[in-house]
């Protein structure tokens, strides 16, 4: 199995699946024809897929073959389900967040709004892009149970998928809930303030997006604990070290390689691990803190952005973490050579492999 | 089977099912108890619980028994799934709505808006409590999957139930996106007003209340098809009936026993099919149109309700709908009559007796 195969197992189960929903929905009425087209436009033109990969070397690593293999149709359709949580997380994520872009496009709601104002309808165009995307992430959340549901039912309802599945959906629900409440509270203490931003972490991106995408695979493939265990170990370690390595990008990334603004994170004032440490750190140095406290969230200008960098980096945090992510690809990378009693590996070489890829991917500096 | 019996059986369900989820989220942070123990407030506190109603009843018109029957555990988990997703439904209607009483009490947005207020936590509240509510709902409706789905699975999998619930998602979202698109469309021609605002309520209010949770427990009982369709007819027009009957009361309803104000539905400026019935009939007097139109979705004071009241009831169009509640009610009925090739009845006489109980509930003046 070849990851391209893979990819395009994906996107022909995906456009399949939004087809046959667009079709129920024009049933209904066929104005609602513009509102499905744009989700399926959302979900036929998102992202890498990486939920999906996961999900499926999960599979292929619970057969503990390094041969090649074909995916069976249930395996890719539980796949494909996971983009459509997917596109429910981010619609309602950018509502929450008054977002206005996504993937370099406006964010849902703001293209349905822009929609509203062109097509000169009644009502507040703002309110009517929020109203709309809002169940336009609902429809995509309802599918997503469909979707997975067919494949479940399609492998014979195999132990542990279930619940694997359920365990990912309240957990990036959780993670996010907690992500506001931690907003709301500020915690006065940035020790507390870095520990609460990594308890986010864990559960609205790294678990959400490698350890039970991979866990959901490897149940579905009938895979022992052993090899699950190992899988979670592998996805917890990468996950978290994915969202550190973004934190970083988010400050110091290029542009012209991250797709975003330089200091993002600054401008948005996002509750990061690195900005929770480098708040830590000035703890001893009351003028830099409010410095960076005054700066963080406001509309910097490319030198107030130099300068909060400098400012961020000065402190070792991103050094820090840079030194957390090495340890945690490490830890992530040995859970993959993990071996039975008898010597075996819990993970087949083909599947290890590729995890090893996509682990390298999610790392590096310049994605 | 008791009506009583049933509805104890369904929130005992529901308790021991929220009870479990609260575990869950807990387990993630403690922080979110509050969140949870809201989400789980609100479905406990739950109105009339008339689709877990239908469900139950539909499963047992499947049996053709008249004695007395048990309902079984995964019936039971089935039918309380319906209240998860109408948990969503309200919360995230509310939000769209923009409505601060849900029920004689604060709706979701607003009671969390009121608790950030009053914990004098930073931001805004009003926000937070948009943000907050859009999450529970989402778990509502994550949740809804998850308890029908173990439903589905202690009863074996019937065929056609999985599809009737999916049809039912999709159906109540798609009316929710049309009843939005309508709104801002304002069709200048009231006579297509009045066919719109009756799609809307074929998808979002009756097939959702009564048609597709009566099929999806026939389904589950396994009922022949003939049965199906004759809890469709019913319940297709009971739900409609239904419908229309609130677009009365929403106008004409006492306060004292709809609990909601007098001529709330011109206050709000809903567009229930009774209005835009109304607003046909004045087609020939524009004055009066336009005496309509000027005072509807405004402040009204008592004496402006009263005025537009009496406007629109000189219209017909009150007496129009009653006389449609009744044709659809006495269709509804006959389809509960319904007999087979060898004269044996499609639904049981236990079922339907109690399918009339909820259809004259669901029709009275006075509900």
């Amino acid at each position: 199995m070849q990851s391209a195969d893979l990819l395009a197992a994906v996107e022909s189960v995906l456009t399949a699946e939004l087809a046959a929903r667009r079709a129920q929905v024009v049933a209904i009425d066929d104005r609602l024809a513009a509102d499905v087209d744009r989700l399926i436009g959302y979900i036929s033109s998102g992202g890498k897929r990486l939920r999906p990969q996961f999900l499926c070397w999960g599979w292929l690593a619970a057969g503990g073959a390094s041969a090649p293999l074909e995916l069976p149709d249930g395996v890719v359709r539980a796949a494909g389900a996971l983009e459509f949580v997917q596109a429910c997380a981010l619609i309602h994520d950018d509502i929450i967040d008054h977002s206005d872009v996504r993937r370099g496009r406006p964010s849902m709601h703001r293209s349905v709004q822009q929609a509203h104002a062109g097509n000169g309808w009644a009502g507040d165009s703002a309110a009517f892009g929020t109203s709309t995307a809002l169940l336009l992430g609902d429809l995509a959340l309802a599918w997503a149970d469909d979707l997975f549901n067919d494949g479940l039912s399609a492998l014979g309802h195999p132990a542990g998928a279930a619940s694997a599945w359920r365990a990912m959906r309240t957990e990036v629900l959780g993670g996010q809930l907690l992500d506001l409440r931690i907003s709301a509270e500020e915690a006065a203490d940035p020790g507390s303030a870095a520990a609460d931003a990594m308890v986010v972490n864990r559960y609205k991106t790294a678990a959400y997006t490698v350890e039970r995408p991979l866990q959901v695979g490897a149940a579905l493939g009938g895979a022992p604990q052993p090899t699950i265990d190992a899988l979670r170990r592998y996805g917890a370690a990468i996950g978290v070290g994915f969202q550190l390595r973004d934190d970083l990008l988010g400050v110091f990334g290029d542009p012209a390689l991250t797709g975003k603004p330089a200091g993002g994170d600054l401008i948005e004032g996002k509750k990061t691990v690195l900005l929770a440490m480098a708040r830590a750190a000035l703890l001893g140095h009351p003028e830099r803190l409010a410095e960076l406290d005054a700066g963080i969230g406001t509309a910097l200008d490319p030198q107030g952005v130099e300068q909060l960098t400098r400012l961020v980096a000065a402190t070792g945090a991103p050094a820090a973490i840079e030194a957390r992510i090495d340890e945690l690809f490490t830890d992530g990378l040995a859970a993959l050579d993990a071996v039975d009693e008898s010597g075996v590996a819990l993970v087949g070489a083909d599947a290890a492999a590729n995890l090893r890829r996509l682990a390298e991917a999610a790392s590096a500096r310049d994605r």
